[in-house]
């Protein structure tokens, strides 16, 4: 069946940021749109911020685009040029390299769903505001000098 | 600016489908979002399909995956498995190669929109209903038999 049973994925609401950074993505809800349809060329996920929660902390990534495609719900994207409203339908694009962190953060009182698109994630992640880097190779969290937490 | 200006991207509303293929799909409209945000990694289109139009003739693709957005108004996805409704939120996978023809039909008063994400397309591309074929390496259509329209 090519429509996808949303609610028939799982959610999850883990992340891997070391503390205090998790706290800001605590409202954040993500379902993998690959497993039950197979998608296979590209990284689709489905996201849901509860009123309050992050996306992610700041971030740009060294070698994969990133694409947005607001469903519902109200958001602001925070990002170096300052606070773009993001309503749905929306659409926007975070080019690999482009060193300008970006997030996009619920500031509204109702839930805020919005679609990803990537490729996987296989190079540095670069966090501007805070103590925090993806190593490439690994995809592990490291402290920005790249020792461990 | 990652927000996408939809409105500063020209509309294509051609079609390269050969007549009377190309009645379908008249009151189709879409925009790339590739060039104004710099996205590279895949293809996206921002798709609008008038009242009455088809997003294609039911197809599938040998070699590339498709993921679909649906971001307003209401359609259905029509394929191998019959007629499915799409609202605004809902997703849908056509991967490659699994020979099940699928498009999308605008059957409502009001326009329906959305967002399509692929890789290029460089392989064949069959038509079920119809005679007609894409070529993967030139990407031209011919007919089934690989002759020139």
């Amino acid at each position: 069946m090519p429509k996808i049973d949303l609610d028939a994925i799982p959610a999850i609401t883990t992340t891997g940021y070391p503390s205090p950074y998790d706290r800001d993505v605590r409202g954040r809800s993500w379902r993998s749109l690959n497993q039950p349809g197979g998608l296979a060329d590209f990284v689709a996920n489905h996201v849901t911020l509860a009123p309050g929660s992050w996306s992610a902390q700041r971030h740009w990534h060294e070698g994969e685009d990133e694409f947005l495609v607001m469903v519902s719900g109200d958001a602001v994207l925070v990002d170096d040029q300052g606070r773009t409203p993001l309503r749905p339908g929306d659409c926007a694009v975070f080019p690999k390299g482009d060193g300008n962190g970006h997030c996009i953060v619920n500031e509204g009182d109702s839930p805020a769903i919005f679609v990803v698109v990537g490729l996987p994630e296989r190079t540095d992640c670069h966090y501007p505001d805070i103590d925090l880097r993806v190593d490439g190779p690994t995809q592990v969290y490291t402290h920005k000098d790249g020792t461990a937490y």
